[in-house]
């Protein structure tokens, strides 16, 4: 028996039907020491955007060695090809639609390869289910110790999703919101290097849809139901609620704009 | 410490309560080098039929020598008996009440026992918790090598759901939708073998819900939004929309006829 | 390789963002022999009681040497502080906020410490996410034989929420409903050591909502679609229909009155 190794995996398949436990299965297969490990199987449905924030604000906090994988797959069976990224001391394993578009913007200097090898894929392969026939069969030879260069050839333009930059403006720093979690916390494209960089002029504060409140340490520190904002455990400005949902409190979602002071 | 081995759970028990951690607990007590997958346990309460072809269309997936645990249970604490079928590489338990018909009707020759031997349940047995004090530790003590006769005696006559079977008209092949996936797709009861002994007259197609379309590889190869008939990764004829929803789309479910031409 | 080791991990979490992923990749980056069961991540937000209740019906069933790890923790970044608590075969890990309830009343002599040794922290701890920096990895460390004194002092005084207790009244026993489970099952606070303490009277019947029932032994011993009480799988009297809701076929949810005679 070999040691245990990790895998991440992350998809929109839901939990309703039993097609993550099928992937499972197929990498058991292949690897029985596997330690399986579900980052989040409810990212929308075909929502590449949601998926790539997802991975991109999770991967740093699993140990060296990890193999990701990743299936969001609008294009599954199209010409779009199937793509491992090897940075650091990660690997990931996804279609080439965009969906590693953090992963990639991070790495100082990613290693792309093409999966191209069939003989690491599982047969036949199906045209709509990748994440099955070929994305779970080569993660699972990868953590058998199957170097990447056998994979397939090196792939020089990934996708990338157009990713939304804070702008710097005469009133302050502009961001927007791209994703709202469980909590109803409003999660932005600010990140803390954006704010840490801005000419000094505290207390900070945060105005977004009508309404202003400060830049505070945590949830706590703010009174109860009272609008704050903070960075949150991924590095990124929030606004939130302390014990209450900013989402609810505000009625705005993904895209709506901020202005940071 | 004995290798792992593998073990698929798949109920109704939803993921709100603790009821699948209590059972893994239960699984991991008797052997703690168990590798549990989980094939879904969102399956409709009490909706044996919705669980038997989860577990029917999944379970060829997954590698030799695992062991499938199948609850959805609506007799629970009745007189309806545990059952263990052993067929080829696989064993799976579960209650008596149909949730293996898909199992029994594909597999040559399987054999079935009775959930007998009380040393290999849980003590006190509740009357309403089969699944942590009958199912569970007699799997679990499957996986550490005993024999499937020790478990009980053999049983001859396990229950079978009615299975919806396509028919051969005058018209072509008349089929029905058996489930809806997360993702919209209809799948039905019409196998790519039952296609494959149409006569021949290629191009097929679909017909649905006052719509007509064309049977193709994949989702890719119908236009945007446009409706298309494929084989799925089961094996299943699928009706969906290439990145959309077919049972939004033509607003039908479970139950709705089809015709193959 | 060490032996696996068992860990229980409930919150509030959700499954739609990579939370529970992320805190398990912190387990595993430091027990990689971590074996990691999901007790349930679906506890309504912040809804410490619901969480203790879960974790108090769900714990027993668990190998001796497991370790709970549970987190609901609205005050988190507070100056709420971290518990563990050792009692018999089994350690938890909580916040301060009394989400340990039932284990504390149900344990003869708990021991309790405050969770204060920093470097068995992730460093930097954030103020808004304590599973990831503080509560996972002391539990891995514990897990890794880590003595419960070497993570901090011992702690005197833990918090208990208020617990409902059943009342003996001239018209019988009066209890009142703790939980909805995904069954619509009504789940009460009255235990059957209650009710076995009631004056002999049999047949026992239960009275809720304007309706009255007889107390039976499981769900199938009531005629189909007809209300029932009976002792659930945790010990607690629960009202239920057979093959139906009691939840829905009452209209009642948590906080509702029954009296048992």
């Amino acid at each position: 028996m070999q040691p245990l190794s990790l895998l991440a995996f992350l998809s929109d398949f839901g939990l309703e039907d039993p097609y993550v436990g099928i992937v499972k299965g197929v990498l058991l297969g292949i690897n029985p020491a596997l330690q399986i490990v579900d980052l989040t199987h409810k990212i929308p449905r075909q929502d590449v955007a949601a998926g790539a924030f997802a991975l991109g604000s999770a991967y740093r906090n699993f140990p060296s060695g990890t193999t990701f994988l990743a299936v969001v797959d609008p294009g599954v069976g199209s010409e779009r090809i199937g793509l491992l990224v090897i940075t650091g001391p990660y690997a990931f394993i996804a279609p080439d639609n965009g969906l590693l578009t953090l992963i990639l913007r991070q790495a100082p200097s990613p290693s792309c390869y093409r999966l191209a090898e069939e003989r690491y894929f599982r047969h036949p392969v199906s045209a709509t289910f990748h994440a099955r026939d070929v994305f779970a069969p080569v993660a699972a030879h990868l953590s058998l110790g199957v170097e990447p260069s056998a994979i397939g050839p090196a792939h020089s333009n990934p996708v990338y999703l157009p990713w939304p930059e804070p702008r710097t403006t005469a009133d302050g720093l502009l961001g927007e919101v791209i994703h709202v979690d469980r909590f109803g916390n409003l999660i932005t494209n600010v990140d803390d290097t954006c704010i840490r960089k801005m000419p000094p002029g505290r207390p900070r504060t945060v105005e977004i849809a009508g309404n202003c409140c400060s830049l505070l340490r945590t949830y706590a520190d703010a009174p109860r139901h009272a609008l704050l904002g903070l960075i949150g455990s991924s590095g990124f400005l929030e606004v939130a609620v302390n014990r209450g949902s900013a989402a609810i409190l505000l009625g705005v979602g993904t895209g709506e704009h901020l202005l940071v002071r």
